[in-house]
C-alpha cells in the first residue's frame, strides 16, 4: 500500500527529514532497494551501504542525514522498520472466499471474511473465528477449533480437538495434535500407551513448515502466547512452551518437558524428557539436555551435555590443548624417571 | 464406549475392589480425570496423586485400596491402562467410506470396508487389505500395496510400488519411497545412481509425523514387525531396521545400515552409512556412530563418536576437570623448575 | 526400455566381450539381478559376487572376463552403471496430461507438453516450462516460475514468487519460499521482520522429501546449478548454495550463511548464521559450524565447534586417554608429595 514519509514519521513518531511527501511502496535492504522502497540503518557502519542506495527513504539514527535521502529518524532503526513494514505491506491473501472444491461438514461453524482454499477439508463441528485464511490442501479434524485471523498456509494438517488462539500462524506442511510416541513394552509386544490428550495453541504464535506438534498422551501440549517456532522443528507430548519463547530450526522438546517464558532455544538442540527450562534461559545450538535437568532462569548453556556457556568455554580451551598438555606430563615423568 | 469396572477386571485378570458396575467410558491423568475416568498408580509413590483425583476407577498394584474408589489390582498397573485402552477407546475413524472425490484408478483393488477420505488419490495397481483406512489428501502410487486395516493420516505419500503390512499406522506427512540419496561424481557433474529398489514396511509399524523412508537403490529398505518410528526421523535407502526396535525423533540412519531387533536408539542420533547396530543396543540421544562401525548386541553408547556409556561417563568425568588437572600439572613443573 | 549390449557398448565407449545381442531391460544389485539386468562390478574384491549372479551383462574394469556373462568394459564401471541407467531406464511419469480436477488459473502460461496431477492447484501468473511434471497435491503459489522438464513429486508447495531452472526435480513435501524466521524483540513482544525477499534454485538441483527452503527476507535465498540436497534439510533465508555442492540429511544451514561450489556437507550438520564455508570444503556428520566462522577451501572439519579433522582426531584420542592421564599426574605427585 503506497504511503508518504509522512505517514511514516506519524506512524512510528519519527523525527522527519527532506521531502515528507516521498512515496514508499515497499521495504528491501540497501542494495535491493529502488526509490519508492524503504530501508534502515542501524549503525554508523553501514552508512556507506545506505547512503550508496537507491532508496529514497531511511530509517537512521536520531541526528543523523543522508544526502539525497528523506530520512526518519528513531532511536531504533530496525524495530521501526519492522513495525513500518506492518504499514506497508499487506500480507499476501491465502485464500479467496470459500473455494467451491473445499470439503466444509455442515456442521462446522465459520465466523466472518473466513477464507478457505481449494481442496482444504474442514470435518465436523470445527470451528473458524473471523478472518481466518485456511489456504489450499489444508485439513482441519472434527472438532479444532481457531481464534480469528489464523493464517493457515497449503497443506496444514490438524488433527482432530487441535486448538489454535487468534492470530496463529501456520506454514506449510505443519502438523498439529499428532499422537505422542509411548509405548509401554511386554515381553515381545510393545503397547501404545493412549495419546488421547490436547493440544493447545495460543495467540500469536508462529510455527515454521513441517514442524511437528504432538498431542498430549493424557494432560495437554501446551504452546503459550507470542511463542515462534522455526522449520522442521519436533515438539512431544505433554510439553510446555512459555510465552515469547523462540525454538530455532530442527529443534527436538521431549515428553513432558517444559521451555520457560522468553528462554531461547537455538538450532538442533535436543531436549531430554521432563527437562525443566527456566524463563530467559538461553540453550546454545546442538546443545543437548539431559532427561530431568534443570536450566536456571537467565543461564546460557551450550555442548552436550549442557554445562553453563564460560564453564563450556574453559573446558573446551583445555580439550584443544590436550596434546600440548599429555607432552607436558610426559617430560616431568621422565625427568623423574616416573614412568 | 461404556465398560463396567467388571468388564475390566474380567479383560485384564484384575482382582476387583468396590463397586463392579461403575462404569467406565474414558482413561485419564489423576488431575484431568473424571468419575467415569480409569486411571492407574504405578507406584506407592504416587497414591496422594491417585487418592485426590475425581476419577471413579484405579488400576493399582496388588494389596493397594483407595477410600471412595473402585481398583482393579494387577502387578503392572501402567500396562494393564494401555490395555485397557484397546477396550474403552474406540480409534476414530480416518474416513466414511469412500468419498466421492476421492480418485480411484480402475485398475485399484479395494478389500472389504476400506475408506478412502476426500481427495486422496490411489493410483492403477494399488492393492488395499480390508479394513484399510486411507485419510484425506494421502497419495499412493501406482502398484503400492497395503496389508489389512492400516491406517493413513492425512497426505501420507506412498512411492510407486511402496508395501506395508498388516495394521501399519502412518502419520500426517510420512513420505515412503522417495529416492535416496546417492549420486555419482564425474569431473564437473553429479550423476544419480540409480534409485529404483523397493521399501518394505511389515505388520505392526508405526511411523511418526513427517518422517521420511527412501526406496533402496538396488536393493530394498526394509522396516520390520513392531518398529515404532517416531517424527521427522530419516531413513535412507537400503537401511534395515530389525523387529520391534524403537527409534526416536529426528534420528537420521544413513545408507545400508541396519538396526537390530529390540534396539532402542535415542532422539537427534546419526547413524552413518554401513553401520551395524546389533539386536538390543541402546544408542544414546545425540549419539554419533561413524560409518561402518558394529555396536555390539546389548552395548548401550553415548556421544559422538560413540562409545560404551561407562567410557563415555569417565572421560565426561574428566573432562570436567580439565581446568583443574592443568592447574595441578602447572603446579608440578613450577615445583621441578620443570618449564 | 529393452537395449541391447550393443547398445550400451556403443552408447558408453566399453570394449563388449560376449553375446552382443544380449537383451538388457534392467539394472540391479548382483543378488537381485535376472538375466536381462545389467550389474556392475568395481573392483577385484567382488568378481565373486558378479560371477554367482544371475545377470546376463555385466560392466567390468578393462581386461575382466566373467563365463557365460557378457560383460562391457570400462574404466569406471559404477560410473557407467549410471550412464546406462539413463539409457535403459525411463523414469516413470509423475502425471498423465492436465488431470480435470487440477485447479489452473487462467492467468497460469503452461509450456508444452507439461502434465499435471489430480488435485494440484496452480495459482494466478505461475509459468511453467515445457515438459514438467507436476504430480498430485502439488501447490505452486503465484508468480512462481518453473523452467523445462522440472518434475515435482506429491504435495510439493512453492510460496508465491518461487523460481525453479530446468530440471529441477523435488522430493513429496518439499516447501521452497517459506517465511525465514526473524523477529525484533521489543519488551513484550516479537515483532516479525519481514520476510519478503525471494528464492531461486538453479538448473539440475535435487531436493529431497520434506526438506525446507526459506525465502530472503529483503535478499534472495539461492541454490546454484547442481547442488543435491537430502532429505530433512533446513535451509534458511539469505542463504546460499555454490555449484554441484551437497548436502546430507537433517542439515540445517542458518540465515545469511554460504556453501562454497563442490562442498560436501555431512549429515545433521548444524551451520549457524552468517558462516562461509568455502568451495570444496568437506564438512563431517554432526559438526556445527558456530556463528560468523569461515572453513577455508579444501578443509576438512569435524566436531562441535568444528576443527580440521586431523587436530580432531589427536584432541580425541588423548580424550579417550583424559583417565590415565589424570592416574599418571596423580602419582607423580603422590611421588613429589605435592598434592
Amino acid at each position: 500500500m503506497m504511503r508518504t514519509a509522512r505517514d511514516l514519521a506519524e506512524f512510528l513518531g519519527a523525527q522527519l527529514g527532506g521531502d515528507p511527501d516521498r512515496p514508499i511502496r515497499g521495504l528491501a535492504g540497501p542494495e535491493q532497494a529502488g526509490p519508492e522502497d524503504l530501508i534502515y540503518c542501524d549503525s554508523a557502519r553501514h552508512l556507506d551501504r545506505a547512503e550508496a542506495s537507491r532508496a529514497g527513504t531511511a530509517l537512521v539514527p536520531p541526528g543523523v542525514t543522508l544526502a539525497g535521502k528523506t530520512v526518519l529518524q528513531v532511536p531504533k532503526p530496525k524495530l521501526a522498520f519492522v513495525r513500518a513494514a506492518t504499514l506497508v505491506i499487506e500480507p499476501e491473501p491465502l485464500a479467496c472466499g470459500i473455494h467451491p472444491t473445499a470439503v466444509v461438514a455442515p456442521s462446522a461453524r465459520l465466523g466472518p471474511k473466513v477464507t478457505i482454499g481449494p481442496y482444504a477439508v474442514i470435518e465436523e463441528n470445527v470451528e473458524i473465528g473471523a478472518g481466518c485464511e485456511i489456504a489450499a490442501h489444508c485439513f482441519l479434524g472434527r472438532g479444532a477449533r481457531l481464534g480469528e485471523h489464523c493464517r493457515l498456509y497449503p497443506r496444514v494438517t490438524l488433527y482432530s480437538g487441535a486448538r489454535l488462539g487468534d492470530r496463529v500462524v501456520l506454514h506449510a506442511g505443519v502438523v498439529v495434535g499428532s499422537d505422542g510416541f509411548g509405548y509401554v513394552r511386554d515381553d515381545d509386544r510393545q503397547w501404545k500407551f493412549p495419546q488421547i490428550g490436547g493440544v493447545e495453541i495460543a495467540a500469536d504464535v508462529e510455527i515454521g513448515a513441517n514442524t511437528t506438534i504432538d498431542r498430549g498422551s493424557l494432560g495437554v501440549t501446551r504452546i503459550q502466547q507470542g511463542v515462534k517456532i522455526d522449520n522442521l522443528v519436533q515438539v512431544a507430548h505433554n510439553v510446555e512452551i512459555g510465552e515469547r519463547a523462540v525454538v530455532a530450526a530442527q529443534t527436538g522438546i521431549s515428553g513432558s518437558s517444559t521451555v520457560g517464558a522468553d528462554a531461547v532455544v537455538g538450532g538442533q538442540v535436543g531436549i531430554a524428557d521432563h527437562v525443566v527450562i527456566e524463563q530467559t534461559a538461553v540453550i546454545g545450538a546442538q546443545a543437548g539436555i539431559p532427561s530431568g535437568k534443570r536450566i536456571h532462569s537467565g543461564q546460557v548453556v551450550w555442548g552436550t551435555p549442557a554445562r553453563p556457556l564460560d564453564k563450556f568455554k574453559r573446558q573446551y580451551a583445555w580439550q584443544a590443548r590436550l596434546p600440548e598438555l599429555a607432552a607436558r606430563l610426559a617430560r616431568l615423568e621422565e625427568k623423574l624417571g616416573a614412568k
